[in-house]
């Protein structure tokens, strides 16, 4: 009996293909175009969103193709490897943002965002991190919302909110009780039109142009009770939920990073020529080759057995914090080796090399960091504290 | 459709787990009384052989379990995990020896010795190695085979041939023709009893004294025909496809090895403790871990894939051969990081981590050095020369 | 008795004191706003000129100051500590380029060339690298130079020709006789006004825009044969000479970037907070501290050790080579390490972070890749090919 | 003006050249017949103390040299580059142990000791780590020295003593008084001969048997409070210092260890053969091979420099830190490496590769962990603890 998981993964495999086959035709010939434009490339969004590229994890109802988690690990890969600034949209439009709507939001809520995010047609953010930190979240939060009658009012601020200056929803993550810990933050969705939200570009040259990211500023953004996902003080738990989703986007979009630079690696050792040679054929450009060949192999293998668990209903937060910082380093040796391989010419705009290069070390820290994940990873390892002690139903709409 | 593979998947588990057990009762309590006594554990080698470990790769009719690749994975590792030398008999009695005699010998030769071998009543060794070199075994073999009649006339000498001392058959490769090149090997079943048969211990203090490895020297030992493996000639691709079997038991006992430092670790760093904490809270020390943690995974994923391959019916030579590559290279490092972990108990013999040390360094030699690997991978990985190119089926058998 | 060295050793100590004062005070406080403007920062370039940053090589009548190789090396580090791009001046205004002339160049030229860049009044490229490859200097040439006359023809281009399109002067290399290999290439000095001489800007994002790199067309342009460096046929040598320089140069420049990395790192772990703590008490934060603090001291020793040779009078390839391939080494672990610990704040343009990270993977490649190091030096360590067979006197004027 | 400390550095290098003929002529031809005769060297230990070896740190009056820590520095390179296990020396013969005695002791005991350990006719060992840990070294220890009118009974057990078996003389720490902690170590002078002082050997295998390791069992053993080394208290500080000199020989025998590797690697590069070609010429190997170069290099650098350093006066902590911490690294690679170059052929008794994988790993936790030096060294870079804040003379004889 072929189980729902192992069609799941057959499904998965050739939507890949496509996500690849449009990377191909779409995406990479267009690269210093839009690069050089320089405009949000909303008309990919929405594009991909009609391809159903984002509707992975959702049931058809809210417009989704619930094809799944290893469906959606395999677009995350070649969107990534098509190119990387691109499969943010992963998160904001086909897993954390709309993932937390769905899980958290209101009935109401869900019907008026999550088909627009997984369409393409509404942008997405995710305002988690402040500017005081990103690993300690609860530590660092200083944004607070406040009760007032019916409505919350929110103040504060947030960095690094990718698409932020775009996008018409934000999931915003405030303090409700600062004195009760992890019990005093709430969740809210909060339309970015509603007063007081703003945004400022944070420059970041070595980024690119197309995956905006922003300081947002929260000056008494007043949003409906309505809006809150989860209860009041569970905000803790849905930042956690999301992560848990996150996670799994990033550690596939690591991987094709990884296989693009093997690819790239590849290509180039056949055609470029030192000393009468293709340089392939110096076994110090091989080993380079075969160590990328190797561990892309294994980060590989680590995503879809995560992706599969998910696919057959739990969360796997070890599998997928496993993943995520394995591919993470993957992914930096990668872009390391590649940039070696094309010397001078990593370094122009005409190629994505030092795109790989800056971006495989950005998706080391996003999504918690090297570091938070080895500890999480070791403190299980040690038996000190299981990380499926939260495990939960990995499919949307069911409260965890 | 419960696929044969995956029914084979499930099958190696249980016999991991049945190992495992053995590994844990009979195995581990006896180490340094074997090692004190440094008899060879012919004893063991018969349990095990009873127990069905080494028969996976084998039909019924020949005294095997038709358990399969994924089986034979399993136990490699688990045996590997409980004390890494006995793990030798994986390829001497389980893969490498009995599988080319199944897949390349008369009948006749296949009775005699292939039901005495995956049982533990006869011992083999594989003598390919010799002393100008195992990496290049064309360019380094000076054994010759002159024929005689309806005998060959075998002379020349062997390095490091594992268990030969105690064995009862040997597969010998000599050349039939020097001038032939690849052309001009040929393989034999020689039974150690047949006078010029001769061997001496190369003392390899650091391995301990449960997988003594030898000097042959080959002093016109005369075999009859019928002791040919393949035709004459056929010895270079006889070879070959003994290392396509030996590839992945290395890797999959380089698993059980950084298994058990993993393991090691992790008990160690929950009981020693300095600074008033046990030492598993240092974050030097978890990230060791997680390292450890997250490399066994991702190596064991691919030994795992390799082997589901193999039961598919086909010889997945780059699969396998990424495994190995990368299985050794993870052993080492989890060697590594538990020998700094565990201090200076790292050196006692009370403690198997020397010999973890050890044994991490020289399986990423053994059955094709690192660099061989890399060379092989990356010409493949560059399109150069495809590792499936020979892609045979993996039955025993049916010759290639 | 104080040898000539060790006084050198000691005024390079003072000088470099006074470097990064010069880049506390102005550079630093200018960066943002200069890569704001993206201008050529002449002005820069000739405060540094009279502030005798350039000199350390040339005797005071073409303007130098005498001070010997281990000032110029110090200058080199802390012109990098301060800002990376900029250091790009010690090859073209204080090593690579004026040396060249001094060391090549007919009398004349010297005079008209080298006290004006090492003033910093007038400024100069190095082209060298073709688009067909920089590892591969010879096989990759082919810019023709056609003796017509008392004249030169010069056509071909060169490509990654940092500071072309603002340079004054050019010292091109090109082939006098492409049949007669090392022997029959030459090297000239151009002015880049000559008719023919034209630059475009190859766009490279991550590099900022402070150290232009061009790629240079090269159309029939006329240089007087007096303007040859060296013989006819001699321009191989040249190079060579030229690269000796330049590799000390680029040695010194990536300590100065890991050195860099660790005091940003070492500032940013005393000042972030997580989880009610400084990161630095973090041990895995700890752990990169202390590897970068180990890896540049042992870099600088390597970059001193050769610098003080050069002052004794003779070019150490050996040593100059080993320093810059370990500290190319080294300043990319550090930057790697740096990036980690400030977390998404590394790829901000309001700190030099996202700088250190590419330029550190840069400068493994310019002036003799990581590869090409590494089998130059293990050539020399096998005992195959010297690195001293070229054994040259260093000091400026006088020819090898 | 030559400085006294060049001098010494000249002077150091007759001496280490003096020690690389003595190892290449007494040392290294009797490596094997020692191994297997598994008696300890006596006479070596002898031979080396006539020579002059241990003598560096000592003046005239007490039989040293008075050569100085270069030599000290040059002659435990040199002795751990002819055999590790044999360098163990430096420490019990020439620094740790008599100069602990000379450092600290009362004019009787530094005349009874300090002249017999550095002729080699005394055996010395220092007994400092206890069953429950070294890194640790005051929360550990369990042994207690209770006064008794003029005398000291010491009871409890120390771990890992190498020669104590051996020894006419151990220096022992114990606490006085559990409740004062830093303050409540002492340090004691035991004649091996005192009843109640008992060892057994702590079998490691892969050290083969010229170093051998004990446990020693303290029960009730009476030394006079002359004994006495600093005052009752100061053991802690006793401590400090002794480890102060232990790191600075320890990172020249890792020095020596690695330029052993790279030697051997180089010769065995030069001959091996495979698919036609000295293995050396193998990009694989080569890289190897110029990595080993390079690290060697740096790690030498930075003995020498803080070997200068003792010799200007100053007691180093920072630099022998990160020169121990270092050189503990690039051994270990040095040694991985060559055991890769060497195949199968390192696990051989007849070479000695497998000594130095083992060795390697072992100093790397000798005389302070890597993870106890990296948070020294990193708590120092941050500002946080000064390693200089117990700077103290570097001369035998004066009290710190
Ligand atoms: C381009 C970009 C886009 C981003 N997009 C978004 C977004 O859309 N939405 C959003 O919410 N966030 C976003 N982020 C933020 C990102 O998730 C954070 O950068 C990340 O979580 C790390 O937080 P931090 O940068 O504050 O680092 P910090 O938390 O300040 O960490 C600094 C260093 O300390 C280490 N550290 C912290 N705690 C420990 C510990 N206990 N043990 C050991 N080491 C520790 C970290 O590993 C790191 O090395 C983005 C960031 C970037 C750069
Ligand atoms: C304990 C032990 C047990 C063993 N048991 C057996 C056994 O039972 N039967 C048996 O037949 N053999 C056995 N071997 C031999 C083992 O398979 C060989 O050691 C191995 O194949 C490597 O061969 P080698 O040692 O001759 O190294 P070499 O082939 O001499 O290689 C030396 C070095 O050169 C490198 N090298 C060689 N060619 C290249 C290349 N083209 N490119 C880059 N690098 C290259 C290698 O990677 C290696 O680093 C055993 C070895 C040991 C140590
Ligand atoms: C920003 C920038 C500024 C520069 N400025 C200048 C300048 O001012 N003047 C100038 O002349 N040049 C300049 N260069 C060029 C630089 O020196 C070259 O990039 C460098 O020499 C490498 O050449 P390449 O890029 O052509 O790489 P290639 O030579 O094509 O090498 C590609 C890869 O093959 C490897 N390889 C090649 N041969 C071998 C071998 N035998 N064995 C093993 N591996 C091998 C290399 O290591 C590398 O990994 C600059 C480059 C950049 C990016
Ligand atoms: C062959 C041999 C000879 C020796 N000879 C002598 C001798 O002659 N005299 C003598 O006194 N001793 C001797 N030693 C002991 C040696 O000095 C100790 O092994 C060493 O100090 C480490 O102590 P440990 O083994 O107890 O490890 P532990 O202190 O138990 O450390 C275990 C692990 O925990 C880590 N760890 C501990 N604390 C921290 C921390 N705060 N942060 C991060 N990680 C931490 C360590 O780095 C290590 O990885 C010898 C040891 C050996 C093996």
């Amino acid at each position: 009996m072929v189980t729902a998981t192992d069609m799941a993964g057959e499904a998965a495999q050739e939507l890949g293909s496509l996500v690849r086959d449009f990377g191909l035709k779409e995406i990479r010939p267009r690269i210093r175009e839009l690069e050089e434009a320089g405009e949000f490339p909303r008309d990919l969004y929405r594009q991909m969103g009609e391809l159903g590229f984002f509707g992975c994890c959702f049931p058809e109802q809210v417009g989704g193709t619930d094809a799944g988690y290893q469906a959606l690990a395999a677009v995350a890969e070649q969107l990534a490897w098509a190119y990387p600034p691109l499969s943010a949209a992963m998160n904001l439009q086909a897993a954390t943002v709309p993932l937390t709507i769905a899980n958290w939001g209101a009935a109401e809520l869900v019907e008026r965002y999550v088909p627009g995010l997984i369409s393409g047609t509404l942008l997405g953010c995710n305002a988690m991190t402040e500017p005081d930190g990103g690993s300690d979240l609860l530590g660092a939060m200083r944004t607070r919302a406040v009760r007032d009658g019916d409505h919350y009012v929110i103040t504060g601020s947030k960095m690094w909110i990718t698409n932020a200056n775009v996008a018409d929803v934000a999931v915003v993550y405030a303090k409700t009780d600062p004195e009760l810990g992890h019990r005093g933050v709430s969740a809210f969705v909060v339309p970015t039109g509603t007063p007081g939200f703003a945004t400022s570009r944070v420059p970041c040259r070595v980024l690119g142009k197309l995956m905006p990211t922003n300081e947002v500023i929260l000056s008494e953004v007043r949003v409906p009770a309505a809006n809150l996902l989860g209860e009041e003080g569970e905000g803790f738990k849905v930042a956690m939920s999301a992560m848990d989703y996150g996670r799994l986007s990033v550690a596939a979009r690591s991987v094709g990073l990884a296989q693009a630079c093997l690819d790239a690696s590849v290509e180039y050792a056949n055609q470029r020529e030192a000393f009468g040679q293709r340089i392939g054929s110096f076994q110090m450009v091989k080993k380079q080759i075969a160590d990328m060949a190797c561990e892309v192999s294994a980060a590989r293998a680590l995503v879809q057995d995560a992706a599969a668990r998910y696919d057959e209903g739990v969360i796997p937060t070890r599998e997928s914090s496993i993943a995520k910082y394995y591919a993470g380093e993957v992914c930096n040796r990668a872009a390391q080796a590649t940039a070696e391989i094309f010397g001078g010419y990593a370094f122009s705009d005409e190629l994505p090399i030092s795109t790989y290069l800056n971006y495989a070390k950005l998706w080391q820290t996003g999504e918690g960091s090297a570091n938070i994940q080895a500890v999480l990873i070791a403190d299980d390892a040690l038996g000190w504290k299981s990380m499926d002690r939260h495990r939960r139903p990995s499919k949307p709409g069911a409260r965890a």
